[in-house]
C-alpha cells in the first residue's frame, strides 16, 4: 500500500459525512470513518488532525479567497466596502453545487457543541485575517477591526440565508442584499 | 462546618485569580483554588461548574443588564439603537472599580485557548439574547439578527478599548464613540 492514496481525502470526507449523518457525530470515530472509506486509521490522521477537522477542511481555501478579495478591492470603497468585497469573493466557494452539502454540514454543526465551538473559532480567525489585510492596506486599527467584524456578520447572516430552505439565490446576490440591510439598520 | 459559607464565592474567586496569575491557568486546579481560599473542593463545586467558570461568573448579571437595556430602550431608536442601548447599560457593570480586574482577567483569557473558547460562546449567547429581546419588541428576524450581532461588535470593541493601557474614559463614553465609528464606517 503506497503512502499516497489517490482521492483519499475526498473518500474520507464523504465517509465521515455519511457516518455523522447516519449514526450521529458523537458515535462516529476516526477509525470508523477510515474503515468506511476502505482506508487505515493512520491514513485518516495523515489528512485530518481529528474528526472535527473533517467538517472544516474547506476553511483555509475559503479564508484565502476572502482575504484575496479584500486585497484586490478598490481602495475607494472604504474599510467596510473592502471587507465586503472579500465576502462577495466567497461566492466562488459557495456555488450551487456546494449548497446541499453546506446544509447537511450545518445541521451537524448546529446539533453539536464541539463543532459549534470550532465554527466560532474559524469565524474569529476569519475576522482577524480580514482585519490584518485591511491594516496592510493602510486602514487604521480601529476601523479595520470594526469593518472586519461587520464583514463577518454579513458573511454569517448571508451564509445562513443561502442554506435556508427554499433559498435559490446565489451567495453574492444575498450578500449584496445583506450588506444593504446592514447599512439601513446601522443608519437607523 | 455549615453548608453555606459566608463570602465563599468571593473568596474562591479571589483565590482563583491569584493562582491563575501567579502559577498559570493550566497549573491551577479546583482543589488548589479551594485550599487557597481555606475551603473544601466540594464547596468549590457548589459555586462553580469548573475552573473556567470562575472567570465568567459575572456573565449572567452582565447579560441581564444588557437585555434589560434593550427592553427599556425607546422604540423609535430602531433595531440598532435599541440594541446599542443594551451595550450602554453595561456601563453599570463595567465601572471604574472593575477596570483593573477586567484587565487581569482578559490577560488570562488571551493566553488560554480554552478560556477564549468560553468567551466566544458567551458572546454568541449574548448576541442570541439581544436578538431574542429585539424580536420580542416586534423587530423582524433579519434586522434583529443584524442589529444584535452589530451590537456585540460594538460591545467587544468598546470593552477592548476600555481595558487598554492608559484608557481612563468611562465604558459608556467609549461605547458612544464606538457606535459613531461603526456608523461612519458602514455609511462608507
Amino acid at each position: 500500500m503506497s503512502r499516497w492514496q489517490p482521492g483519499a481525502r475526498e473518500r474520507l470526507h464523504a465517509a465521515a459525512v455519511r457516518l455523522f449523518t447516519e449514526h450521529g457525530y458523537e458515535q462516529t470515530t476516526a477509525a470508523g470513518i477510515a474503515a468506511e472509506a476502505g482506508l487505515t486509521e493512520r491514513t485518516f490522521f495523515r489528512y485530518f488532525a481529528d474528526k472535527r477537522e473533517v467538517l472544516f477542511d474547506g476553511s483555509p481555501a475559503l479564508a484565502e479567497l476572502i482575504v484575496r478579495g479584500v486585497r484586490d478591492a478598490r481602495a475607494d470603497l472604504g474599510p467596510l466596502g473592502m471587507a465586503a468585497s472579500g465576502v462577495l469573493a466567497a461566492a466562488e466557494f459557495f456555488d450551487d453545487e456546494r449548497r446541499a452539502y453546506s446544509r447537511t454540514r450545518q445541521e451537524l454543526i448546529d446539533t453539536n457543541p464541539a463543532l459549534q465551538e470550532r465554527e466560532r473559532q474559524k469565524f474569529a480567525e476569519l475576522a482577524d485575517a480580514i482585519g490584518r489585510e485591511l491594516r496592510e492596506r493602510g486602514v487604521a486599527d480601529l476601523p479595520a477591526r470594526l469593518a472586519a467584524e461587520s464583514a463577518v456578520v454579513v458573511f454569517t447572516t448571508t451564509f445562513r440565508q443561502w442554506i435556508s430552505a427554499g433559498e435559490h439565490r446565489t451567495f453574492d446576490a444575498i450578500a449584496t442584499e445583506m450588506l444593504a440591510s446592514l447599512k439601513a439598520i446601522v443608519a437607523g
